[in-house]
C-alpha cells in the first residue's frame, strides 16, 4: 500500500482490490465478506421481522476524545436498531475517501471498526469504498447500514400515554460539547476533560425491555434530548415536561456549553438513550438501566402530561417554566 | 422548502424534518418509512437467507444522458443483489448533500429514485440525511443499502468449471462512455447519442437462473468486463479466453473510446450482465436473456480455459492473443 490513497484506489481495478483485501477483509474477517461478492448471503433466526436502519458519518475531525468515525459509525447504526426493538446482526460499510486520506488514519479507523463490530457482536458483511478528489469531501465520510432481528415489539411514539415517566441512560450532551472543543483545538485556552460518550446502547435497551413497560426509546443524537422529546409529542393531545433540576449535565459541559452559548439539551449524544416507560414500571426500568455499564447516572427527567399538548417545556429550577421547542437552524454542523 | 441547500437542513431539527418529512417521505410512501423512527422495521418471508449489499454513489455529473444518481443509486445496489442471486426487498438511502445545492435537483434525483423502485419492487424504508459546508462534497454523494432474500443459492466464482460459457446480456462500455462525454460537455465537439445503460438487471438476472446452469453472475461496473473477469480467475487453475468479435460494442462507442483512448473492455456498465454458464446450458440461457428486455443484444463471448490459468485473454480479430489484466489506476474517477 502507498502512504496516501490516491484515485487509484477508486478506480475499481487493482489497487481497489489492494484495499479492499489488504484493509478491510483482514480487519472484519467473516465468510460473508471474504466471499467477495457484490453482496453478503447470510443467514437470519426464521420467522422474525427485521430492523434495518442506515446513517451517513460525516463528523470533523475524525478523531475527537472518546472516539473516531469509525467508532460512531458502528455505534450509531447499532443504536438505531436497537432503540428499534431490534437485536442487530449485520452492518454494511460505505466509504467515501479523499484523495490524500493518509493510510495510517484509515488504517486506524478501520481497527476501531472492527473492534466496536467485534464488542457488540455484529459482523461487517459487506461494503464498498469510493475515492473523490482532493476538495471533492473531507477525509472520510463513511455510511452504515444494519439489519437486526426484531426483538422487541410495539416499541413507538404511538404507545406514549400521559402520566409516562421520561428517563434518560446517562449525562446529556457530552459528544456534542467533546467534538466542539475538539473542532476549537484549543483555541479557547481549554484545557478540556470532556470525551464523547460514544457507545453501544444494546445492553441498555435490553435491560429497559427486559424490565417491562417501555413504550418508545430513541438516542438524542443531532438536535440533542429537545428535538427528540418534541418528536415524540408533535401534533398529539399531550407534551412532556421535564425537570431542571433533574437533568443529568456534567459541570463542565454546562461550563463548556455557557462559554459557547449552547445548550446542552440541543447537543448530540452518542451512547445515551431516552426511555418513555409506564409509571408502574418507571422504577423497574431505571434500575434496570443503572445496572448496565454506562448507565449508572440514568435518571428520571420528567413525564408526560395532559398539560402542555404538542410541546416540551421545561420546569425551571426557580420554579417557572419554558418552552423548548426543536431545534431551529444548525447548531453544529457535522456533529456525526 | 428554500431553493438551495442550506447547513440548516443537516442541523437535526426543524429544517431536517421540514427536509425529510416533505421531501423524501412522500416521494417513497411506505408505512415503514412514515413511522419516521429511527429504523424501519419490515417483514420478511419465513426460513430464507438474506443478501445484503451496499454502494455509495460519487458520480459526477449528477445527471447524464440515460440517467441520473438517483437511478443509477437504485439499480447499484439492486443489481448487486440480483447478481447473488437475491431477490431485492427493501433498500435503506444516505444522503450527503452539499451546502447550495439547488432543490429543485435534489427533487428531480428523488422523484428518479422513488420511480426507479417503484418499478424494480423494492421499498425504500429508511434513510439520513447529512449536509456538508460547501467545498467538502460536490452537490450530492449517495449510498444505498439493499436487503433481498436468497432465491437462487449456490452462486459464485468457486463454481466455474473449464469448458463453461461467458456470455453477456448486451452492449459493452455505454455507461463509463456516455459519462465521459458527458464531462466534456460539447468541448471535444462530438454530437453524442450514447447513453448510459444503467438499468435494474432483476428480469435477466431471474431469466438466466431459471434456465438453469448458472455458476456466476456479476455486473461489470467500475472496471469493467475485463476487470470483473480477472476476478472470476485471479489464484485459479484455470483462465478466460473472450473472442474480439464476438463482442457487442457500438460502433459509437468504439470511435469515442478510440478517441478518448480508452477501452471499452474497461469502460464501466451499470445495466450488463456477465454470466458463466454450464456448457450444456449455454444456448438456453443465452435464448432467456434475449427474451428480457434489456437483453436482445446478448452474446456469448468466451469460455473458461485451462489454458492461461488466472489470467484473461483476448483473441484478436487478426488471430493472436493478448492478456487483458485488471484495470490499472484510475481509467476514470467518479463514473458511478
Amino acid at each position: 500500500m502507498d502512504e496516501i490513497i490516491t484515485l487509484d484506489y477508486g478506480s475499481g481495478g487493482k489497487k481497489t482490490s489492494e484495499l479492499i483485501e489488504k484493509m478491510f477483509v483482514p480487519a472484519f474477517a467473516n465468510p460473508a465478506l471474504e466471499a467477495l461478492g457484490d453482496g453478503a448471503v447470510v443467514p437470519v433466526p426464521q420467522g422474525g421481522r427485521l430492523v434495518l436502519s442506515t446513517d451517513s458519518f460525516v463528523i470533523d475531525p475524525l478523531f475527537f476524545p472518546g472516539g473516531n468515525i469509525g467508532r460512531l459509525a458502528v455505534c450509531g447504526t447499532v443504536n438505531d436498531i436497537c432503540m428499534c426493538g431490534g437485536e442487530p446482526l449485520y452492518l454494511t460499510l460505505g466509504a467515501i475517501i479523499e484523495e490524500g486520506l493518509p493510510v495510517a488514519q484509515l488504517k486506524e479507523i478501520i481497527a476501531s471498526i472492527a473492534a466496536e463490530a467485534r464488542a457488540v457482536g455484529v459482523q461487517i458483511v459487506t461494503g464498498d469504498t469510493k475515492v473523490v478528489e482532493k476538495g471533492r469531501g473531507d477525509k472520510l465520510y463513511l455510511n452504515t447500514a444494519g439489519v437486526g432481528v426484531l426483538k422487541y415489539p410495539g416499541l413507538g411514539p404511538q404507545a406514549i400515554r400521559p402520566g409516562d415517566k421520561v428517563l434518560i441512560s446517562g449525562m446529556i450532551g457530552d459528544h456534542g460539547t467533546a467534538v466542539m472543543l475538539a473542532r476549537a483545538d484549543g483555541g479557547l485556552g481549554l484545557e478540556s476533560t470532556i470525551e464523547s460518550d460514544c457507545m453501544p446502547l444494546k445492553a441498555l435497551a435490553a435491560a429497559a425491555c427486559e424490565a417491562g413497560g417501555v413504550r418508545v426509546l430513541r438516542d438524542p443524537t443531532r438536535g440533542g434530548v429537545a428535538t427528540t422529546l418534541n418528536e415524540f409529542c408533535e401534533g398529539r393531545p399531550f407534551g412532556i415536561a421535564l425537570s431542571e433540576k433533574a437533568l443529568p449535565i456534567r459541570p463542565q459541559v454546562q461550563a463548556a456549553c455557557d462559554l459557547l452559548g449552547l445548550e446542552p439539551l440541543y447537543c448530540a449524544n452518542e451512547g445515551k438513550m431516552l426511555c418513555v416507560v409506564s409509571p408502574e414500571k418507571a422504577d423497574a426500568v431505571l434500575a434496570a438501566m443503572r445496572g448496565v455499564p454506562g448507565g449508572e447516572n440514568a435518571a428520571c427527567i420528567g413525564e408526560v402530561t395532559s398539560d402542555w399538548p404538542g410541546r416540551v417545556a421545561l420546569r425551571t429550577v426557580f420554579g417557572g417554566s419554558r418552552i423548548l421547542s426543536k431545534l431551529t437552524g444548525a447548531q453544529l454542523p457535522r456533529i456525526c
